[in-house]
């Protein structure tokens, strides 16, 4: 187990928002009915599509809503790039009768708030995604969805993360045309609690991992968005230079990157997409990359149980997350407070 | 000048491509205007969005058509992820009534040919972009833009790629409401010209880098996707690990990751995104990290000319594919063939 008990010691606030997971995905499990059937009634029988708008983890967690609403809902999505509307000035144009997901840990990056009202104002359902239900991201939601997961103080946002996936499940379940159970919701806190309890294989993976400075997680489909938060984990804890890859996008050029300096992390569950990112080793052993696995096939590095479908980028997302807080401890940096981070993000 | 003459001499293939490259942007500048009266009548009067599809530094081409559709034709867009329609098996749900833009540079990738058929018939307008009008993607599409690029045997994609840019433009130009000018489209060929002239800046800039195996490139708006393609093609020719950041999302994580030996390139010209970019430099020297600054700015360490809006990405791109190549040589790395990788994408 992870000893948070005594002051001082690195990382500890990180360790005790990670442990906090299954109780806040319980929560949030517990409630899933009640927020699909307010997310239907703001999207309305015939959505056109939907949009999330986001920054850093929160787009990851956005980024699995965007494989979720696309698989189990069939709507086109939008992944929107916040400079069209700020920095060049464009007003969201063809956004009537979509659904805008907003996603803010703090609910107060201005950029998110105020590019969530002109989406409003065009004509767009808005559904707020927040850890602060009296944030300013409250007021331009016709929907407010709480994360409800306590004050998260450490510079790496984890908790927060999951709650913001968990939600991002139940906007694709609220959705016309859906095809995700909540069994497979229902069975997620406790996997957490699994996974989470497993503290020695991190650490040894973390030890093997302590002399490199570049690393490639790689993943697709719905274990896609978990390996890109996994790199931006290590990169905020750890100064490594990892990098998060798509599968099919990495075999056919970046893969060059990996040889003996340089492992291969690679994600991979119980989808149809994940044995093709299982037959990366091949090459990646030609190459001499240390490769790592982590997911439900036998003898994985870090395993998760195969609790199906999209619900597994969460369990990948806290197998990463523990990478990166056992990593940071293996190198004796504290992982709560990386230099020269803030919290919260001000881009305007 | 690059000396392509001698056989046998390193990256002499990727060399004479990118020579090209202002003969091709010439011809494709010169049938702009029939291109976006072409594409007007696929897209008709109002379609309902633009999705893309492609893989690789195809994808890089498809997301500055993204933010072009975004900044001058004002309709919303998607990136298609292929895993949810091909490993999932979904169909492409949604998109009737929308526009389609295929990209695939040999034109046989066979999960991009068989996805473009299924979006036609869901009801998208198809338009494919390939360098060879022959092949199979144009049975599947309603129009077909011919990069016209000639062969290209090295295995990174130069020529090709901004010959797609461009078509990415004219595509934004020939949808409703649009704002491109065709002025700033024309002075592309020469801006290219001038910046292939230079290869003294690259070379200096390669010389300071040969030792490092980390690299973030950063960008954002316009210049974001050509940080993406930069730091893919470094990955490609130089197993550098090399990683493409928007600037904010940079700022407020991953700038972590820079310090001594992780340099940092900033891409920035003269749009309204890219002051932001810039002003990295003060946090990145607080980190002790060395950075390169490339585009419009005073004393850039690879300038370029202030075409204007979109089209500077072709520049930055073009800069991008020099520093990739001297880098090699300053290496002794042979960029046309790296280890392991074929030239033609064949993901099912």
């Amino acid at each position: 187990m992870i000893d948070t008990s005594s002051p001082g010691v690195l990382g500890q606030r990180m360790a005790a928002e990670m442990a906090e997971q299954p109780a806040v995905l319980q929560r949030l499990a517990s409630t899933f009915d009640a927020m699909t059937a307010e997310i239907r009634s703001v999207a309305g029988r015939h959505p056109r599509g939907v949009a999330f708008l986001a920054r850093g983890s929160s787009d990851n967690a956005a980024l699995l809503g965007r494989y979720a609403v696309e698989l189990y809902a069939g709507l086109p999505t939008c992944m929107v790039a916040p400079s069209v509307l700020t920095a060049y000035g464009r007003e969201p144009a063809g956004f009537a009768g979509w659904v805008l997901v907003a996603l803010s840990q703090s609910g107060q990056t201005p950029e998110i708030v105020s590019l969530a009202e002109r989406f409003a104002k065009a004509g767009a359902g808005v559904i707020g995604v927040t850890n602060d239900p009296g944030s300013a991201l409250a007021d331009v939601s016709d929907l407010l969805l709480d994360i409800d997961a306590g004050a998260e103080t450490a510079v790496p946002a984890t908790k927060t993360v999951t709650g913001q996936m968990l939600a991002m499940l139940a906007i694709a379940s609220g959705l016309p045309d859906h095809g995700l159970g909540t069994r497979q919701i229902a069975a997620i806190p406790d996997a957490v609690a699994q996974i989470l309890a497993d503290t020695d294989r991190p650490a040894r993976i973390a030890a093997l991992l302590a002399g490199d400075d570049r690393l490639a997680v790689v993943g697709r489909g719905v274990c896609y968005p978990a390996a890109l938060e996994t790199a931006l984990k290590l990169q905020e804890t750890n100064a490594v230079m990892a990098h998060g890859f798509s599968t099919a996008d990495f075999r056919h050029g970046p893969i060059a990157v990996c040889g003996p300096d340089a492992p291969a992390v690679l994600m991979a569950g119980s989808g149809p997409a994940d044995d093709d990112t299982l037959g990366l080793r091949v090459e990646l052993t030609r190459r001499g990359a240390p490769t790592f696995t982590v997911g439900t096939q036998d003898h994985a590095d870090m395993p998760w149980p195969p609790v199906g479908d999209a619900g597994e980028c969460i369990l990948a997302t806290v197998r990463g997350q523990q990478l990166a807080y056992a990593l940071s401890l293996a190198r004796g940096i504290d992982p709560d407070q990386p230099e020269g981070l803030n919290k919260i993000t001000l881009t305007h």
